[in-house]
């Protein structure tokens, strides 16, 4: 029973890519929350978070990894148990700040009751990417310039916790990742009038926020990213080496070979 | 002849505005702008600027306006004249940095030759909103924290030369003007996933940046805005007092009544 695992699945591919690579984990779902899994061990509800809590405990769960992003769920106060009864005032401030600070809490939460929580990235290094070229050309000058100042765009947001991508052509702006997430922006580039955004392609840049914990958000990209990107007529894809998720990376090479973008990982 | 004012129309309602006004100004419009109009006193093509800048001289002309933006004209270099071959470095160079960059020359180069460049809203003060509410409800203190979120990401991407207009509802960042402009990101909001932007309406604020000089481009709002806003489900739109042009004011005050929209203008 010692240093047991349980996987809390979220939305995307990462709990089921974690429940293969681990077929000792505890795998947990929870309602309104429909991750695919080759297996579940356990559905809760975040409303029941104290018998959720208790089951960890009952199976030995010392650490966990929130595999997969679960956005702000919509939470019944009126069906709330005490843990969560006691825990509403810090939730209400939490939900007042950016998903960091709701992320934040859910650490502190478990590392309270004697959880560790632990990164899909720590364990499943191959879902992120070393530095240098994944696939397709070496960036252009260009496309440097553009990964440029679209990382001084993300920098000067990471404080504010907003924007984990940014898309620049030919040194414009012309996409900033707001709540709608990465695909609903390249869907915005990709309508832009070819007057506003001069020749060339551009870059999508992904990266996690200044002090974003990885444990709980990593930006992803996969092969839904690549299509958008390449929609959106851009030339590449930079990421930050190590910190950002690649979703099904087979999938996700191909179809960026197929769609002549480069994907490129930058050690920063 | 002292003192001559010459109107140099761009997009948008202001040329016409400013004609109106001042009738005894020089109206100048260019080739591949079809700016409406009063009264056209001579047409002129950027290609050959220093033709427009021998007529200015002709006329006596001593102070422009730069009337309504222009975007980033299609400029053919094989027709460019002597003037525009001698400033062809200057301008890649300005074209290379963002739409600032390129106005900070265009006033250069007037000045440069003796004519003094005056802002549209010190023409027509009316053109701008004073602060306090302009119409509607005072804003409720969820609209004042999502104004102060909106304007942090504004001034924090300021120095970046990016960003005349944001969204923020109940804390969530949802939209962050980039080069397409203000009525596209409003588009993008308005389709944005209930479950992904909470209770409650949240606003736009439009403001200059940071040392953006007003001489050569000011952040406007119009009906349009306001049926953009509407359309994205907000409840208001705030303005920095004195710095944001307001098209058509009457049209604008009406429409934003109409959608149940209030206007408030920062002093800031």
């Amino acid at each position: 029973m010692a240093d047991k695992l349980a996987i809390l699945a979220g939305r995307g591919a990462m709990p089921a890519l974690l429940a293969e690579a681990y077929p000792d984990a505890v795998c947990i779902t929870f309602e309104g929350l429909d991750a695919p899994m080759p297996r579940v061990d356990a559905r809760h509800r975040f409303e029941a978070f104290g018998a959720f809590m208790g089951d960890l405990a009952a199976r030995g769960v010392t650490r966990v990894v929130l595999a997969g992003g679960v956005g702000r769920p919509p939470l019944n106060p009126a069906e709330f148990d005490d843990f969560m009864q006691a825990l509403a005032p810090r939730l209400l401030a939490a939900f007042q700040g950016g998903d960091d600070a709701l992320a934040r809490l859910v650490i502190q939460v478990f590392e309270e009751n004697g959880i560790a929580v632990v990164g899909a990235h720590e364990l499943l290094p191959a879902l992120t990417a070393a530095p240098g070229v994944l696939v397709g050309a070496e960036p252009s000058a260009r496309n440097r310039a553009d990964m440029a100042r679209a990382t001084d765009i993300l920098l000067a947001l990471s404080p504010l916790d907003v924007g984990q991508g940014a898309v620049v052509a030919n040194g414009l702006a012309l996409g900033i990742e707001t709540q709608q997430g990465t695909d609903a922006m390249l869907r915005f580039v990709a309508q832009t009038d070819q007057s506003l955004r001069g020749e060339g392609g551009g870059v999508l840049v992904k990266r996690p926020k200044i002090g974003q914990d990885l444990r709980v958000d990593m930006p992803a990209i996969g092969p839904d990213t690549v299509a958008g990107a390449a929609a959106a007529g851009l030339d590449g894809i930079v990421i930050s080496a190590r910190k950002v998720v690649l979703i099904e990376r087979d999938r996700l090479v191909r179809a960026a070979q197929e769609a002549g973008l480069f994907i490129f990982a930058e050690d920063a």
